[in-house]
């Protein structure tokens, strides 16, 4: 079992993801730092030590990261359905205290105690890691990987062609891109591909535990079901299934950076698809997923409570 | 027949764009005028009328246009292969003086003199349109449609996900683009369908009259048929087989835009392939080919000479 | 006596500077190109044959330009104060009709059958001349030099640091900067210094002609007299001035470009003037006025009508 | 005497800030964390605790911060006229062992141990304060004011308008001047008013004692003073005169900005000078200095060794 750090902005994706964490025989979770995308680093954190009572892993830390991304300003999204983040289940109220340490000071310190390099998992905006890692350089041997949910090849969810995590601090993204540590992205392009149907949400409800009530809970909460033609898609757990069972993906490894600069394309990953600029690749970048075992990871895991 | 004005930058591959224009019953020439990628203004002037005179049309008036790209400098490709632009094969020397008008007024003084709005086909840089359509509101409603190679969706062959010809003049591009006009783009995703194979030029060797000799060692030229991993894709004449026959290619109608900033994606066709903005297309995006029919087009009129 | 061409977006401003030209025995103007900057291309043009009119010299064609920038949009400035663009006097109808060219294209022809290089003088921005010389090459050799309005060393009046003209067509800046013609600007940093105090439009009133009234009367309308911290700039005339008295000014050559991208900075002058680039002036910069000579000169051209 | 934390590059220049905030009576180093411009971290943070050896304070602690800015590649500059950062004088070696903690950290202890708000100095890029600033919103309240050396108002040192720190690390210098922290900016406009005559050097000579020595050495391998046109400039020990004595500054309270795009204007300060943009003042930039008194305090500080 391999020791990992969870960087995050619970979220009803992100619950998935850390509930496959801790259900997980390959993967611990040793620390959870909390970062900001559309929702206030308060109720983030909160929702994160939530969850963390919900599933009974009260043990593990949890620090709240940065206030805001690198340069853009923080921004609740005016148009977000919910008010806390994790808006349509029942939590219960978390009976441990926040860890007093700062987020990049709680990865750092469990990157610095641990006998091996540790893989860092990101499902969210990348600030915090991109501040561990440029703050910190003596601590790069100690990162294995980096496994992150975000950019896009071809798609984009916040402007065309430009993913949301990216576009929300694109300094970060290139930072963490261009630092020469390993990097897997789990695309948008691939995300697209996890589906939950409403077929899925039934056998979640038909799970008779708390935990699976829960899920199917956020799942009728956080997806529309209605039209047939905009299926629901679950982006963050692909990160924690990748570390569980990565033969369920492909991939490739691609020389990529980010545009930080531009009008148009602010945060959009640029992937050197026909090797045109003669660098050697720098990240893996997942492109395809069998949605089928996906999907069985997640109730065979939501069983298990 | 409805008539045209041509802007290009011969160039093997406008050649045939030239050619199969000229054995249309569809459509006919009116005018000429010259653009630079990578050669030349002189070079590429002198090309047009090479292979005007030996496809026997030296009543085509050829006028130069701009000298270079709107605000990049002009550079003549390092790595080129050819030295004229029309490498590898004879041409006859041009009986006609070329046109003593510049490439934009040549163009403005045909629009202005058409009874009919008319269609401007574009098989290189969009420089000389763009100054055009700056100049010359006025002439806005005579222009029926901009049919145009470049942008990529998804691929890109200068930089990563950037077109040569959009990545050598951008700010022109964005003219076209935002200016209202009808659009019609032969983007490079579309045109790396078109390939020419050892079996096609051997069928063109095969016709016996000197234009097909001439197209033969234009192909042997340009294409290097060694490695049947990399096919020979000509991207120019594209253009020209739309407006004869707009039924081989597919197409969809979106909102694009190009990027003019950047440090890596300046050049960069962004299209909202989602319908992420709200805006409304301004442009028809040729994305699939029928290529049988298109090197059929392009032997079948070679077997006219 | 110089012929010269003159593109302009009058305005209260640059009645001035076309008055000035048309009373000096220095200079002649021979045609007229209107741009666009706050006002619609209609009421530019018309303004500056009402002006025309009321100076006599209906000869002088009076053509009208590009209808836009070239890549930002046209706007109408919101909180701008007059209807017309030359509110607060009456001028007469125009008794004769507008060019049937095209703003380059008089330009052009002006060009073309002049017999020496001429000086184009700009007091808006440089979006028609930009065009004019990207799209003929052919007649560089005929521009002597350019004068124009535009540009901030340390200062700016739309933006930090971006003055106006420059702000509403960088990238026309940016073509013009780069295009190896000899520039003279009259930088924002010199034209504060052209003051016109409540004495002055006094003086105006005082001289008995209906110029001097009209002048009096635009100036009223135009200037806000009654905070003496915020002195009364007159902006274009000095490019006319320049013409015709240019020991009236000090200036200094440098390397000059223009910033078209960044978020701050789009349209921003750069002056190279420590000499850090290594590259060659390519503009006369005029940094200072004798605004008693310029005063004097403005009431002594209008005593002579 | 107030306790501060210096962020600095030593350094020639970096050595008299740090001689004068050890021999002065206001303010006291309680720590230093070291950054990187032209040389290695190694060297600078080496060079910063051969200075502490000799200036007698082997106490404070000396934490190496970041290998490189945040998004712009580290580079040694390659026109550097010395090997070490410090070459010229002889350094005893340093007698203690450097801080085990990263840059950041030491100064997020330092901060959050001290019971009042401290002032961080700044003599290099803004790098490592720019990490903590983003890394920790929880200390914020501890941060009284930050005093930084870097950002032009109309002057520049690397290129035209932007000076040599803030185009080291654009991004960075944009967290700062954004995080609604107190600033007190050291602009190169002021800075190039610290002047050093050969006089002043004979000076630092004639005081008998090692570090005014050592002063000296430095002065003379930074210097050239061949050319009286060109005056030798002290840069970074403004920032610790302002700390002593304030009143031999002037400056005033601007909204600022730093361009982290564009072609030619990335750290470019942007400064609102005019009013123009309707934001509150975000820091104080101080624009001239009192060069006599800047030089009798270098000579007196020097003097009391
Ligand atoms: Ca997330
Ligand atoms: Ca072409
Ligand atoms: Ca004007
Ligand atoms: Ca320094």
């Amino acid at each position: 079992m391999k020791n990992i750090i969870l960087d995050c902005d619970p979220g009803h994706e992100d619950f998935f993801g850390l509930m496959l964490a801790l259900t997980s025989t390959e993967i611990n979770i040793q620390a959870i730092s909390t970062t900001v995308a559309y929702q206030t680093p308060e109720n983030v954190q909160k929702n994160a030590m939530k969850a963390l009572e919900l599933l009974g892993r009260t043990d593990i830390p949890v620090a709240r990261g940065a206030a805001k991304p690198l340069i853009e300003p923080f921004g609740l999204a005016d148009n977000w359905r919910d008010f806390t983040g994790l808006d349509g289940a029942n939590f219960p109220i978390p009976s441990f205290a926040p860890s007093q340490l700062s987020g990049i000071d709680l990865m750092a310190k469990t990157l610095s105690e641990s006998a091996e390099p540790m893989t860092i998992a990101i499902s969210g905006p990348v600030t915090n890691v991109a501040l561990l890692v440029a703050a910190h350089p003596e601590l790069h041997a100690k990162i294995e990987q980096i496994v992150l949910m975000g950019g896009a090849i071809n798609t984009g969810n916040r402007y065309p062609g430009v993913e949301y995590n990216f576009s929300i601090d694109p300094e970060a993204a290139k930072i963490l891109l261009n630092s020469g540590l390993p990097i897997v992205m789990a695309t948008r392009d691939m995300t697209e591909q996890g589906i939950i149907t409403e077929a899925t949400v039934a056998k979640m409800r038909a799970i008779d535990n708390p935990v699976a009530q829960v899920a199917a809970d956020l799942m009728e909460n956080y997806g529309d079901f209605s039209d047939p033609d905009t299926p629901v898609v679950l982006n963050d757990p692909e990160v924690i299934a990748y570390l569980i069972d990565p033969m369920m993906f492909t991939g490739t490894d691609y020389y990529v950076d980010v545009e930080t600069q531009g009008q148009l394309t602010r945060g959009r990953l640029v992937v050197d698809q026909n090797d045109m600029t003669g660098n050697l690749p720098n990240a893996k970048l997942l492109t395809s997923l069998d949605n089928d075992r996906f999907v069985a990871l997640i109730l065979d895991s939501l069983a298990t409570y």
